[in-house]
């Protein structure tokens, strides 16, 4: 049967962290390695409530298909919110609702990418986006980061080289696996470089509301809105099964992504749009975002200061001003897989950095999420971690 | 814009449909066109008490990131499924769920197809498979169909001429559009034609347990175990909204899809997932689908009955034994699109045959859905439909 597969799959970077989170059934291990919300946040009685309403209100037609662009007023619900929070004015015949952004990712890559075509991804990058664009087959150029986004030389000198470049790929607020956010003066270079391009800006955002501290920059949208495509999704803060995301983009592509939507599966679950539109009326969700904050922001604070306690010199680390992840990198010359292996025995884990480039090499960098394990636990853990790195140090 | 377009996105040819369903928000326009269930036979009261017990009885965990393969007690039920109804033996974990059988067609294209690959396809044949396949751009080589299938000289000659042939597709019960289901014989001959080749076999079975009369054929995969791909789905039999489907497919290629789906859409809707087993458990499907083939066969007896009244000599159509359609044709030279020109005036569509083939002619012949048109209205809409049928022979 191998003979059969297309030689786009085979292309797809196999999921180390499924392999890790095998590891995690083990309850005795401490894992910082999860990329999941804390369920123990899920609004339960409020989306029972709202489904309740939705059944009784919306009868049979709530179980039937629905159109392949989504539920009209939970996109205009949408439209509403990015006004009210980033002054983005967003017309809701743009926005496609998608199963989660990683749906969006997909058709981005069906509807813009032939094989061969340019990609820009940060260095590292998300890895949902990077198994996405993989199946249509892009040569993918990694630009570096530092702690206020994508570098600005590398940039350049990317865009110089590859000048038909179609996609570049970003995740400004709290980035997946990083941590980093995009400096308000890194967001103003990245938009010269790009301006002169062809190059389309995909602005991937699930953690944007998800803010501990600081002000909210600029968007990408707003200041290249003619070539920006905006990703969003509710999975980081209402309900992840429910699976629903967005895309806003510009009217001729959000025509071809109709097309590829209803290509790749007609349409999303009408009945969980319904829900989740009727938890929006009924719920205030910034109020209900304000309390992930609360925890997510208390753990990130004990993480950080565990880190200050019991991790060796010479290790650097982000300082996420929210989201679900930081980042740290060992020394030049140890690889953070080296270090997996000594943790397992020590009983905790975390994702090493490598799936998160697309280099192939053994990386020395490692991503730590702060989001399922309360504060006394990441105590220990970031104890038995520091444990682990000294033991790998001293070689 | 449209110079960054994907090569793969205009092949796609667009939703004919589509338009036509924007006509038929006219409500007194009588519509044969559509592909929907009937939304009067959801069972809405016992999907709303499976709602209420999932959320009771899951907690948040029902809201949470779940696997890529879907939930294992809703694959157990539809392995179990199979050995009662077909006596298939089907091991769960070869069974991956899927955001309707639609997308099951867009991972197989994904998983199976390099630019070029020769697929076989039925003419006509299931539009959202032509839409899904042409993503992955092949070349599609349809093969007549008669009352019985699949005509086997054209599809040995068409195996002959493409000896590397990776995929034919094959909706084998109440096809979608024709409404044909192949004969005991017919399917005989099509797994031998097939056999000494190394195509693999799409079985997409949406309907085959909506039979009205006669007994359920031998299906394809107990034909041609290692080589059929079998795609199902609920959205027919049980609510259209969930968007939940399944593929059962070989190991190495089941491991591949799962690889596909990830990159695509991570998982499908959990809480979905959980809401339909628990349905399933709590009510006895086969009671369900006979309350469905009840209305459904009254329906397709009232089209029957009308067309013998109503339709002019030389008009040929089918006569389904279970299913959603028939499928109608006009005398040679005749044209269903200029038909459904004179239908539109005499308030009464259907959707003609041109997007059902990949041959981009003009057709002679014409879907007619008898799901959500009640019997009177059968009476007077084929009524109508027989006049302008008349009006066009008349010339």
């Amino acid at each position: 049967m191998q003979e059969l597969f297309s030689d786009r799959i085979s292309d797809v970077p196999p999921s180390f962290i499924r392999e890790i989170l095998k590891v995690t059934q083990d309850p005795t291990i401490i894992s910082f390695a999860g990329g999941l919300p804390s369920k123990e946040l899920f609004p339960l009685e409020a989306l029972k409530a709202a489904t309740q309403k939705v059944f009784e209100t919306g009868g049979t037609e709530v179980l039937q298909y629905s159109t392949t662009e989504g539920y009209l007023p939970l996109r205009e619900y949408i439209a509403r919110r990015y006004e009210e929070k980033m002054g983005l004015k967003v017309d809701p015949k743009n926005i496609l609702i998608t199963n989660g952004s990683q749906q969006g990712l997909d058709l981005l890559g069906k509807t813009l990418l032939n094989d061969g075509d340019d990609v820009i991804l940060e260095a590292p990058g998300y890895l949902g986006a990077i198994q996405a664009l993989s199946i249509y087959r892009p040569s993918f150029h990694p630009v570096e980061m530092d702690d206020a986004g994508m570098l600005i030389a590398p940039l350049t000198e990317t865009l110089a080289q590859f000048g038909q470049t179609k996609l570049m790929y970003t995740v400004p607020n709290f980035q997946n696996p990083s941590g980093v956010s995009y400096s308000n003066e890194r967001r103003r270079q990245v938009v010269e470089a790009v301006r002169n391009s062809r190059t389309l800006l995909i602005e991937d955002d699930p953690y944007g509301d998800i803010r501990f501290e600081g002000e909210r920059s600029a968007s990408f949208a707003s200041m290249l809105p003619e070539r920006t495509i905006l990703l969003g999704s509710f999975s980081k803060t209402v309900v992840p099964s429910f699976r629903l995301g967005w895309i806003v983009a510009p009217d001729a592509l959000l025509e071809k992504l109709i097309v590829a939507k209803q290509a790749s599966d007609l349409h999303t679950n009408y009945f969980s749009q319904r829900v989740l539109y009727q938890y929006l009326c009924d719920n205030d969700l910034d109020e209900h975002i304000d309390r992930i904050i609360d925890v997510y922001g208390r753990q990130r604070q004990a993480m950080l200061e565990a880190i200050d306690r019991e991790f060796p010199a010479g290790i650097h680390h982000t300082r996420p001003d929210g989201g679900m992840f930081l980042w740290a990198t060992l020394p030049e010359g140890f690889i953070a897989n080296d270090l997996l292996q000594l943790a397992i025995k020590d009983k905790v884990v975390f994702v090493p950095g490598d799936p998160f480039y697309v280099d192939g090499k053994a990386h020395n960098s490692l991503r730590l999420s702060f989001t399922t394990v309360d504060e006394a636990t990441i105590n220990t853990g970031i104890q038995r971690l520091g444990r682990a790195m000294r033991e790998l140090l001293a070689g």
